[in-house]
């Protein structure tokens, strides 16, 4: 990420995993951004420890209550980052947050794939509406043409779980109700992608590789690691 | 569909539409399935009327109640089959009961996003799972090996809208809740594939081209066209 010149972003899911790494590397950046604004749905509580020893250290870190799976929580965000930003607008909102319910594919229920779709798929459907003014904002105060992190975009963490075409062994480890989430994501940054170019807003969606974390399991990289894979 | 031998298949949303045409053309096969389920959401009232018609004169169409949304009633469903089909399985299973709130992406909310994948995703996965025992009774009862549509098979009704690299024109004709749910039922198409195929169940994702229906629009070819492209 070494070339990225970002003056505001916004991860979601930021208090621990790949979002809390994510918010690391922000901070460790040569040039960091201005404004780092890291969402997690309970920002006073012990789950945010490791965000408030960093927000007290780095005065461009900046706690934000977000619950995705709530429009009106998503609301009120926006409205907070609106207000910090003054006049100007987000450049990167990297919808990050993410659950998985590892089931078979007989045990899935109804439940399972509706609270899975909704923080997976309809989150950052909802992220990317609450937040289009301020990327516009971003992208038409950017000089120069093209799409680009650094100007304005959206950037979906996905998984290669996401992909019809995987041949990884999904037969064994079924995470159907997961796995329909990230291909409805991919969609979905198909779909932010052919409607937000006009405003000059880079939407995509990210692998970002196999990460030890609560929901990547001992089985992946070390964070760190993980983070060279978006970079 | 000449080369079909079906002994028994099942229609969802069958009252109308790409459904009911299905069902006309079971009807009229040299060789009509011995038994053929329509679900439909409301069997006794007005809009069933085609399907009342047709089940007057031909005793191997069964109406079945079945709300597809509703896991009580996909339950109900299976166990009336079960019964009507006595000690043998169910050949074809055709998951085509889906819907579509034609919205900008702005104007997407969380309800639209939850109210169609649960019918178009959700919808056929527990339409899979409930009648999995008699798919694989129907697999199990038919000679040869391989999997095809006259032993055992799940027929998901996708669309073209589902498929990401589509070049038709979404940026004017945003339908992303219905693309997302699209997408992630060809992932599901994936799953029961793998996860079915030990059953002899064959599981695969069509779509059925575009025809003339509530759904399809007058864009649309005629339903007894649109068929076609499903044999
Ligand atoms: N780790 C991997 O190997 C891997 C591989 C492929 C893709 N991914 C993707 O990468 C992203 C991050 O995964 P991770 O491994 O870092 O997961 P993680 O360690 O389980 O962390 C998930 C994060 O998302 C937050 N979150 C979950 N539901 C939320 C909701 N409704 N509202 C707000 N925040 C919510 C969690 O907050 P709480 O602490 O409040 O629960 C937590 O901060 C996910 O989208 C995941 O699918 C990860
Ligand atoms: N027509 C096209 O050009 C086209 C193109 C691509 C894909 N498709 C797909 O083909 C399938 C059939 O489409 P169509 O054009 O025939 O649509 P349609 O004319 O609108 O008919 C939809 C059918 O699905 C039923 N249905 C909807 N929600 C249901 C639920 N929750 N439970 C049970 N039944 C439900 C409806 O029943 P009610 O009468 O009770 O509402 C109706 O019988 C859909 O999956 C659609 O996505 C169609």
């Amino acid at each position: 990420m070494a070339e990225l010149c970002v003056n505001s972003v916004l991860v979601t899911g930021a208090n621990r995993g790949l979002g809390l790494g994510f918010v690391q590397h922000f901070l460790r950046m040569p040039n960091p951004p201005q404004w780092i604004f890291a969402g997690c749905r309970d920002p006073k509580g012990q789950r945010a420890q490791d965000l408030q020893n960093l927000a007290s250290k780095h005065p461009n870190l900046v706690i934000i209550a977000l619950e995705i799976a709530d429009p009106a929580s998503i609301k009120a965000a926006a409205a907070k980052v609106g207000e910090r930003l003054g006049g100007s607008g987000l450049n990167l909102l990297i919808n990050n947050a993410g659950m998985v319910k590892p089931k078979m594919l007989e045990a899935e229920t109804l439940e399972d794939m509706t609270e899975t779709y909704t923080t997976n798929t309809a989150g950052p459907l909802l992220m990317g509406q609450a937040f289009l003014p301020l990327l516009k904002k971003a992208a038409q105060g950017s000089p120069g043409s093209g799409l680009s992190c650094s100007k304005a975009a959206i950037v979906n963490i996905s998984s290669i779980g996401g992909s019809i075409a995987s041949a990884f062994g999904w037969e064994l480890m079924q995470v159907t109700s997961y796995r329909c989430s990230k291909a409805a994501l991919n969609m979905l940054s198909k779909c932010q992608s052919l409607a937000y170019k006009e405003h000059g807003i880079l939407c995509v969606a990210l692998h970002p590789g196999w990460v030890q974390t609560d929901l990547g399991s001992s089985a992946g990289h070390a964070v760190s690691q993980g983070q060279q894979n978006f970079a």
